[in-house]
């Protein structure tokens, strides 16, 4: 019912039940064919279960046994078995405990819905880029504390997006290839009924699955799950972020962005309303993510060789946060590339202080000849004497004596001039750029 | 996959989609009614949509459509206008906006989860307060810091259970009653387009549905969220505690109880093995409480008349918190229930020092004759000569000169006897089940 | 350094170490008294104690010591009997474990910083509701999604803030006098070395100290702590909420107040700007708020008889929220009792539409005549018009044949009157005044 | 007061006030001496800014007058320049906002902090990998949701100590090379009043401080906030995890580890104790630790060039997070220090269930010949007839015909012999701690 609005794009289907039981009959599979390799079976039985996994298994009833066992790995094993003869059915699972097959399907479930993130998420970024490159020179004004400070270009603000957009990703495809690893440890993490070959069978299903290696089992020590929260979690802001922006920019009273995507976000009651639904949408699953990353960090403080509680806490919010992270990417990417840019409305605020957005500069240039503290002072007078009078900024700057003094009437346009007032901005956008496409092209 | 373990007991299928859909039509409908009571409608069209909204609508095909508007409440209600012909179809939604609906719906739901919680709940502290007072006298070594400190009852520790599950139940209970309250606002809390009528209108509304009066809409004043959030985690706590006590006292070294459900956290592979999967699944659900709890209070900062992604962010962690909160009261019960206990190894444990558990109780009766320090010390001095000889404390306590000039053989026979040292846990467990009956018989 | 921003206010200093000092010391000398009125020590002793602690203690070197012991409660222990001569000094801490001395602390410095708390909040509730009162017809564009919705009025917005915090005070209350119970239950909970006088020592100190009695010892039993952090939590919402509509309604472009505390959110280089701090360091409190809240209730499952750790884990989380909390309240308070409201903005701002904001109304006043849906129709036909023309709504409402059959000029005038627009809203206005007004006469 | 046990370490003054106030200097300094070197500056100038910023500032005065400004930036800028005259005055802070001043001093604080913190985790997995190496052999019980499951070595246990550590501190190091970067933008990001040396001084700034250059300024980009406090996070479980096995350890059932150091965590009322009060003042600080990362990963989503609440949400929870996490290395390196282990209890815990631990080693060793299923079921009937009889399983084992048929004696021995058992463990330990050196090694 909600899923339309907070479970948006492929990562639901890829966290959702059927593809974690996939997953966890892929690593059985998977283990059977790395033991045949380490010589510890046969290809026949490999090949046995192989036929008898390419159907699929029943997620409800192995759901409701899971019950008793308190993991739904058990009555998967039996349910495998159950297909099978001997010698075939022993091979299945040994040398694992259930943890083993579940941790290491987690990875494939969170390695094929990192694999879909990445996709929404360089989307996005590259979505962000172009308005950077097309906008590197728009003057809009620089906000802080939600108050108009001073020019910058929209250019730089969306370069902004890119570049946490990009280093959320980076980090996350740090964590996809080294960081996603199998599982193996038997039922104390001592590998003990794989005897000498141990190692070689958990190097061997790393590569079937095309997971990295793990030195050590690591049933209670969760780093991995941790940094992986922590990745989505940074992530999640990265995709808050510019939604945010979105949100405050198509406010009726700014006006300077809007949702492009016909008949989204209409009202029939207000029909001068526009919501800007995937910004919306994207900022509610960045809100969400947080709270499962402390979920997912607290549960590492695991007990001895397995825990009691800690792990089975991770299952569904590690679920949850891919989920909301891939809505708030597959959002966000659909805003970004349907927004829609209003310049002139850009402008239009920017003259809402009648120019005293451009009072820093103009002390700058008072600089030289006044220092920092005269020149500040005879600005603020001057801003003081035009708020007063309701006046252009402009107007009384140019009539001042003490000014006129000190700057040409064409040198306080030139600093009065948006576009001159952005080369700053446009620079930096030019630098992004660039970095980005030297990046790209390693 | 993982519900059998996650999500047991019925607050699942009490969250599910369906019951958030039908409860939105319950809201529509209710409210066509009220508007009726009011005046505002005739019984005919009331009657209409009763009809109309008999049959089920399609949840996938709604939550589909929701994308677009960000809400299910819009093609919700288009759907059942399409079931209807004018003038009904103009009456369904009429004065309401679709927060309203999924306010009031959310109100609905989380009054049915509660309900189904409390019903375990109670039955949870049930089960503590049976074993509080069967186990009043039962020694067991009291436990700081996981170390064994001075002896208690089995019972005081099972009435502590039982005073936390009823601490949730009397807040939750609480909440269910005066803070679940009606949404009526419109579109933007003014109930503009019920005119006068919007102050009964809405009052009939909670009426319908059984929910608390709200003076003001409160589509920002998340209050009434935060408190049900707060409550929920409050009672995960009290789930976790005794859930964490079983986990401890089954450990193999320690044994004092086990679950005791038939072929429940049973292992092929290691027969000794007995998991106790209903205290770990108890656990794994109060651990994930917390960090949903935190999303929720920090939704409840939320812009103007309508949030802008808050609001959304609460919907599924909402959902979640009620179902792990449901999980885990329903494990607990069942572990609490079934709970088997090994009064004979308790008193084993206790006796684990040598009887040194006993030292306080030992010093406090000769501080009447040599104070506290100088009783503390010579305590200790028999203690070091205990262990160190490795003989029972009792034997060089009797041995002992200056102890036995001050203390009878057979008042130390006394003060190292457990059923003795039990005294004030069991006079703890009278009174707090006596303030349990009277609380019931209000 | 950062606490005149995030500190503000006084419960910084009543949530301070030298206040929890004080409040152990004030423990340790109650416990006495109450020993002393049960008949378990003579006056004299209690006198001793009492000169003995009236000069303060060395915080750093009670901290220092803390550390080998795990807790402050033994080191002050013996630097006050280290100002004791026998026998007092062994009646110091009598029958008490650390852990009652620091919870019942715990339980005195959160009622008063509690106290102070609601100070704050109480004059940010007045102040909301003066600006209900004074601002109950001054219309304002509400605002959904961050884009205008429906006029409604400025009073209806604050008389939302005074709800929130009205809410919260009332549980804060709840909690200060039901819930900050005593502590008293010495080394595992059984008041042992009290013997049959246990429940009267207990009864007698939580008189003593002005606080709730416990029916049991609650050292792991930790529903208290968990409500105490869910209301803090709760009141941080109320707080936020208000603070986040100030810095919206303060946006340059936006502009319908601000904050009017002389000198304050200056800048020198932009002398246009005015940064609406209180509401800005108001929102920093609140954001802080729900993380410390998840980590109290996640340490609420705690293991047998006293914790090993999540007991430490909450000592500085809880001191943080109240001082977070409180800090919010001081600024927030600050922040309403001199907000500047700037009305003709709101009516400016409410125009941009062209009177859009009003079809809504107009589509209600068509409903009789028309039917929901093709008024609605209608109304987004005309309004449709307007905007591609650039025309108001009005002029073309007032021009078209079809509305001009239906509805005459001066109701049209009137749909259109923002003064008659928000007529709902001041109805809930007088509304939430009185209830407010009965509750405090109560 | 709480600082000896909750703020241990030298972390706790490397984020205290004076230090936060230290680097502000720091980073205005070599603000000027960038400016002078970009040409910007002449040299006698920031000679005496150097001068002038020598003796150290009030931090009581700064923080109070913060409030106005709501930064303590300001003030202090204002408190330099008090020292200086033109030109230099002018000088300090040229081409800054304040966000660039506590932006990049908060970067300083925190890689010195964790540089102190690399020191703890270091000595704390050195400590780990001295027990691992110790205990490779040495049989103890692997545990699995707190039930003795089947053998494992202390020194696997040790080495996944290590491992989680190790992890950890390589994600810390990457973060304080990569992402600790220096801020440098101005009021809105632009680097407007540096001109065309904007990047220039940005770096040049960079160099000065130590910190990583940044191609953005990263005002509102706070991925790298993000992913400290993710990666303090883990560290944080990495921490927790050892501190839990060694309460679970110290267990006075258990008895197979305590700590070492003299005179702490003794009960002068409970000679027998012996508080592990190192582990838990670690977990405590473990505990505390994703509550705070969720509000730093929450405060990354920020409006516009300079956010309204959430930048200032994140220094307290900064500060903290260090904070925690420094004590809990601090804490749990002297544990790990002075763990006494006992080898003789680990044995004897381990035959608790009469040899049942090894039944898993028996059905792998019968599976050749009988098969998984007919191997296991076999195992199981023995393990029955040994509980129920009270004998120990290897002499059932023995005198069982079916066993006999197919193992002989001597291999039964060795199957049950826990030397043998912990070959793979050992097998492991040995990899883990290779791989160690070979990465010190480079």
């Amino acid at each position: 019912l909600f899923d339309g609005v907070l479970a948006r794009g492929p990562v639901r289907d890829a966290v959702a039940d059927a593809a974690w039981l996939r997953a966890m009959v892929e690593v059985e599979v998977a283990l059977a064919r790395s033991l045949s390799r380490a010589g510890l079976a046969r290809a026949e039985e490999v090949a046995a279960i192989e036929r008898a996994t390419a159907e699929p298994f029943d997620s409800a009833s192995i759901g409701r046994e899971a019950a008793d066992a308190g993991t739904p790995v058990l009555p998967l094993v039996r349910a495998i078995q159950d297909r099978l003869g001997e010698p075939a059915a022993s091979l299945v699972h040994r040398g694992a405990t259930s943890q083993d097959i579940l941790d290491s399907a987690a990875m494939l479930v969170s390695r094929r819905a990192l694999d879909l993130i990445a996709t929404d998420l360089v989307a996005a970024a590259d979505a962000a880029a172009d308005l950077a490159r097309a906008h590197r020179d728009t003057p809009i004004a620089g906000r802080t504390l939600l108050q108009q400070a001073v020019p910058t270009s929209f250019g730089l603000k969306a370069a902004g997006w890119m570049s946490g957009l990009d280093a959320a990703l980076t980090r996350l495809q740090e964590i996809a290839e080294h960081r996603l690893a199998v599982q193996l440890g038997g039922a104390a993490g001592t590998r003990a009924t794989l005897g000498d070959a141990g190692t070689e069978v958990a190097r061997l299903l790393a590569d079937e699955l095309g997971l990295a290696r793990a030195p050590l089992p690591w049933h209670t020590e969760r780093s991995r799950i941790g940094e992986l929260a922590g990745g989505l979690g940074v992530a999640a802001g990265a995709i808050g972020k510019p939604a945010l922006d979105v949100v405050l920019l198509a406010q009726t009273e700014v006006g300077e962005v809007r949702e492009g995507v016909a008949g989204r976000g209409a009202s029939s009651a207000m029909p001068h309303k526009r919501n800007p639904v995937g910004a919306v949408a994207a900022l509610a699953a960045a809100r969400v993510a947080p709270g499962l990353v402390a979920t997912l960090l607290a549960s590492a403080v695991q007990p001895h060789e397995r825990a009691a509680g800690e792990w089975h806490a991770e299952w569904r919010p590690l679920a949850e946060l891919l989920r909301t992270v891939g809505s708030g990417a597959a959002w966000l990417r659909d805003c970004l590339e349907h927004l829609e840019i209003d310049e002139a409305r850009m402008l239009e605020n920017l003259d809402r202080h009648g120019g005293l957005l451009f009072a820093e500069a103009v002390a700058d240039a008072l600089l030289p000849s006044m220092g920092r503290r005269s020149g500040q002072a005879t600005v603020e007078r001057v801003a003081t004497e035009a708020r007063a009078g309701g006046r252009p900024f402009a107007e009384v700057l140019l009539s001042d004596l003490e000014i006129g003094s000190r700057l040409q009437p064409e040198e306080i346009a030139r600093l009065l001039d948006p576009r001159n007032a952005v080369r700053g901005a446009a620079a930096l956008v030019d630098q992004a750029l660039e970095q980005r496409a030297s990046r790209a092209a390693r």
